[in-house]
């Protein structure tokens, strides 16, 4: 704080009381706080916004903790955060965590050291229990579908949506139905696996663990599993996708190969990204956006809140 | 900052005291800094990030300009930038800016302030005088095609990476070449076009304003293209686009009206995404993971450095 002790010379008080005049605190006698502009004028002295954020104990910034950075549905998510804060002042710190835990930890520390005024998880891999235990230090969002009195959630009913993709199918006359996902431990996978699970026993079909594709993410995990299916002696005749990058990696991969979709093999996506658009695949509507907007206003809020919002069927070619 | 006042009050000191005493003030007896820490641990007072921050005079975090979060060339931009950040234990704030200046100059005043130890700016609309003047606070990094004693810079030599789409094109015979862009004013935007004038002179052509097609971002962007396209009487045969994005929202546009590529249309594309990848589209790949990583290491630096990284031709199946 160099600068601090130069305005202090130069006014000639303590550097005591140039961060009182800075911090706007009552007791500076007049003279001294016109001494202390003065010379602040004269040096043309940045303030330091760290003082600021000291001082008030806010710092008007959210944390935003996302496994990938690069992937359209956390950038989706991201740029509904960053439309809401933007319009009310709010930046952003955005932790990338590859799903490692000690990155989780580091967005909570922010938190606890006051570097940020709330956080969003927009997915996460440490337990439950350790985002409860950083709430003293403010509000902590997560994007997913749980009930709880001390973290604020924002989400769509995994179940029903996944539920509806698969009635979807069902109504089409498919009895042989598998899914691929991303990570099975996620708290939105599970739902999404029990109402496969339910709804395979609707059909009266047995759970066939080699029907569900795991690490299914990218465009290039769809092509992998349209390889993989080829090779199954029994295999499915409709999936329910991951989402819609997944499902476009299925479709382009059984394109080259001469495989007919929806015919040999239907295919059910989610979000509805502007490529499920574009390559005709039907999905399931995600409000990525407005989940990120909503986000953004429950972590700069100490109320706790539990949304669900509405997700939609496009019905397009696949199917 | 009740929470200095309830350490002061039970350490039986001032406030001034126990500001001193966590911000490592020298001038502080050694009894009272003995009280104000044993109040503190019996408080569990937490350190407050902004003190430390006003103390050492750096945060660790830098400051990322994005006019568009949600676009796939930069969320690879981001994602480099991230992974490298990472790697040495900074954070990131991003600014969306959609080339607002006003929003810019928010991201500069963050590191007037001392919000953010350097900034990078990813694109921008601000006049380039308005970097240079905030260099003063810190490290400034473009990524863009400029050479200047004051402001780092990273980027590929856009005026031959467009040369090299112009000469594939050319190679097949092609005469009659149109090219999409997002922003006519960017700087790396005024290189590809300078390319262009250029090689249309080499080839004896004229230049058609006609056959450049602006605000070309996005997969949609592409499909109005192709429509453009199919009114003119006089089309080009080939098109150089913007990047992947809008060149698969031009393929697929085709295929959907039976105009075949590249008997009819001619497209290479920039970046290399994994989408051009499924899409067979022919494109030069940038090394934007790598111009991101960078970008990073110029940022948390003094030095100005200028580096050119290098691009690469991906022939496939749209030329």
């Amino acid at each position: 704080m160099s600068n601090i002790r130069d305005i202090a010379k130069l006014a000639h008080v303590s550097v005591t009381t140039v961060s009182r005049v800075l911090n706007n605190h009552p007791y500076v006698k007049e003279e001294k706080r016109k001494a202390v502009w003065e010379a602040v004028e004269q040096l043309d002295y940045q303030q330091n916004i760290n003082a600021v954020h000291l001082s008030k104990g806010k710092t008007s910034v959210i944390g935003v903790v996302l496994p990938y950075i690069n992937h359209p549905y956390f950038s989706r998510l991201l740029e509904g955060i960053a439309d809401a804060a933007e319009g009310d002042g709010y930046k952003l710190m955005v932790i990338q965590t590859n799903y490692e835990a000690e990155k989780e930890i580091e967005a909570l520390d922010m938190l606890r050291l006051k570097q940020v005024d709330g956080v969003i998880f927009t997915s996460r891999n440490s337990p439950w229990q350790v985002l409860k235990k950083y709430r003293t230090y403010g509000p902590v969002v997560a994007c997913e579908n749980k009930l709880d009195d001390e973290i604020s959630t924002i989400f769509i009913d995994h179940y029903q949506a996944f539920q509806l993709g698969m009635n979807v199918l069902m109504e089409k006359g498919h009895r042989k139905i598998g899914y691929c996902i991303s990570r099975r431990e996620g708290s939105n996978s599970q739902k999404r696996h029990e109402a496969y699970c339910d709804q395979l026993e609707k059909l009266g079909e047995p759970m066939r663990d080699e029907w569900i594709f795991e690490k299914c993410l990218h465009m290039k995990d769809g092509a992998r599993v349209l390889q993989e299916w080829t090779k199954h002696e029994d295999a499915p005749t409709a999936l329910v996708v991951t989402n819609d990058l997944v499902a476009s990696g299925l479709l382009l991969e059984a394109e080259k190969l001469g495989i007919t979709v929806p015919e040999r093999l239907a295919i059910v996506g989610f979000d509805d990204q502007p490529l499920a658009k574009a390559l005709q695949i039907t999905t399931i509507r995600l409000p990525l956006h407005e989940i990120g907007a909503e986000a953004f206003r429950q972590a700069k809020s100490d109320q706790v809140v539990h949304k669900a919002l509405p997700f939609q069927l496009i019905e397009r070619k696949t199917v």
